[in-house]
């Protein structure tokens, strides 16, 4: 197996169980690297450290797949770490969700592989071309552990372009319908399997959103879901949180007739009025109006894709957090997210802070999460902490 | 009233509803001012900010009561903030609990009073001039909104000494007994009112305990409880977690004597160790004998009480973690806290991931959390969030 050395110092963070190994970490080869095969990692001196696989032109030269001397990267490794995967999901998954992110990529120590379960069909996606290479060991092994139904393969993400990858849709095994209709807290919501975004659906906001309609809706509440995409936080609002009044907010019409769709199958479609528009016009025109909410989600999409854009992405969240607060009524509830790794929980708190100080809101912090724990965040993987939110609550007593 | 101008720029903090003018914001008053007496802060230009009032002498000079212009501090103020801060609380403290706190000074805009409920009791301590002397009218503002059966004032914090106040221990209102047992999430606690630390108990630890005992405890785990202080980590473990052993450390026999007691009160105390002993030294003893824990949670006291030991403090806070982190299992969970102001929740992350670093222990966060909500994060105000917990997993592979 090919041989690669890294520079001293570069080893800490590899003992660490950090999965990556950066091009400018690496010493030398023990001969030319074919771009996706297998490797063993070792410090200068030559001591083992661990094994994955290299692409030798990327950013991220290696990533790993085992700190283990004596384990071989085959149909056994995927077997384990799929078993792994599915037992701590099991435990924390509750029942009344039938769909969950079965493995999130490095975070599962398996890099460029994400694995999501929608009732009892698996839709994957591979993203770097070390992955690709083993698909079919891993999808065996994911028949062996899972038993699903069907699995689907969605490498549709442009980061594939740059490991010289095609992007690709297609079935791998059984039966796969093109929508299934999962349970979410016990709500319904259409996966669109064949075609649509991503894997199908959004699983990361799963805990958030209970937490949402459980502790931050009361009955009859008018509640503003300023980024409704499928209406996942409205929709728990509506049905947990016996919302008399949702108003969902999206740029896209594909988005709202989905989220419409969702609102029906769950019969709460007559407490929802759709907008459809600009956020940052819509909520300018709608806070300009004096329209009043008892509690409000701002849960954009990722603007700070790099880290060059941050300090415009903060202002652009500000300006939503500002508009947020503006109609958020004294004793009112608000969720503000960010999707974007970039963002750090300090910053997104300073963000809110920043907003709350311009438009005079006192807010209690009841909550700060992450995203669902079946995307797990690795304490050795800063890089996969990517969502977090700020559950606030305004004092009664205004100035 | 003593009329408050402060510096340009200065005005900003006040303006977003942080409670403090430190002395070097002050640029003139309108005549002398009498230490503790009541205070208008205007900006530079003359225009309304704040009421507060005032010790000239002390770092922080003004703490504030109120923004708005038209509320007089009297009577009818401190009713109208008790009963926010108790509307707050009823909606937040389960009915398993019969302790809770009520007042958390500026966290509830009432700096220098803290006020802790216990089963129909009331504990008070005036930590400053200011609300020494406003303290004939607080009580009878707690007496009206909570009729409590009795005041108890246990005023014994050395900060009073800097504001020039005798620490004080005294009965204030009704009758009040020397111990009360209180329901901390079902299970039962001694709160020792005359004598005894702080005023009684610790309440802040009462949802952070829950969700240790409910998630991180499984029936018949070996559980360790690092700084066990009154038990109420490892009492949680075992009545709510069913855990089959405890280990409690603390170095003071009282602390342990306390913990037996109210172990015993919970028909738990078979299942429980007690050590006593300095932790650095024990928990280095257990590690090296080999000692392995299913569930582990160290909640040492505040040792980075001024910034200027924070690097010490992190040192100390590392070595606890890396000994806990040497004794757990395999998938096993652990619970680190820090409750010094002056470790920020970044910092605690960078502690626990350089413990895990080097004990080459993989880890997944699940929750991070703070202080109970009845010791508000107040978002404007940085200084109200000091007790942080970081709740990580162990991955089930080892190397």
């Amino acid at each position: 197996m090919l041989q690669v050395s890294i520079k001293p110092g570069r080893e800490k963070r590899i003992r660490g169980f950090h999965p990556w190994v950066y091009k400018n970490d690496i010493l030398s080869f023990s001969r030319r690297p074919k771009p996706g095969e297998l490797c063993i990692v070792r410090d200068h001196r030559g001591s083992f450290l661990a094994k994955g696989y290299i692409n030798p032109d990327s950013y991220i030269a290696i990533r790993i797949l085992t700190f283990k001397k004596d384990e071989e990267i085959d149909y056994q490794f995927f077997v384990k770490r799929i078993e792994e995967a599915l037992s701590y999901r099991k435990e924390l998954v509750p029942e009344n969700c039938t769909a969950f992110r079965l493995i999130h990529s490095e975070a599962d120590y398996l890099p460029g592989l994400i694995a999501d379960y929608y009732d009892g069909y698996l839709v994957i996606q591979v993203t770097t071309l070390g992955m690709e290479i083993l698909k079919e060991t891993v999808v065996r092994a994911l028949v062996e552990v899972v038993k699903p139904k069907g699995i689907y393969e969605k490498s549709t993400v442009q980061t594939r372009e740059l490991e010289g990858l095609p992007l690709i849709e297609q079935p791998l095994y059984g039966d796969v319908p093109e929508r299934v209709v999962i349970l979410e807290n016990g709500i319904k919501f259409n996966v669109q399997i064949v075609g649509g975004q991503k894997t199908g659906y959004f699983l990361d906001q799963r805990e958030n959103k209970l937490l949402f309609a459980k502790e931050f809706v009361k009955e009859g509440d008018r509640v503003l879901d300023a980024f409704c995409h499928l209406g996942g936080f409205g929709i728990h609002a509506a049905v947990i949180g016996k919302a008399k009044e949702v108003v969902a907010l999206d740029s896209s019409q594909l988005a709202l007739d989905l989220a419409k769709e969702n609102a029906q199958l769950n019969g709460v479609a007559d407490r929802f009025t759709f907008v459809k528009g600009d956020a940052f016009k819509v909520l300018k025109k709608m806070s300009q109006e004096g329209e009043k909410f008892d509690s409000i989600v701002i849960d954009p999409p990722a603007f700070a894709k790099s880290k060059t854009v941050v300090q415009q992405a903060k202002r652009g969240y500000k300006e939503f957090f500002l508009r947020g607060l503006k109609m958020l009524k004294p004793g009112g509830r608000i969720v503000v997210c960010s999707c974007s790794h970039h963002i750090t929980p300090p910053m997104l708190e300073e963000i809110l802070i920043s907003a709350a100080y311009d438009t005079r809101t006192p807010l209690r912090v009841l909550y700060t999460t992450y995203q669902a724990k079946d995307h797990p965040f690795v304490l050795q993987i800063p890089e996969s902490r990517y969502l977090k939110c700020i559950f606030a609550r305004r004092f009664e007593w205004e100035v």
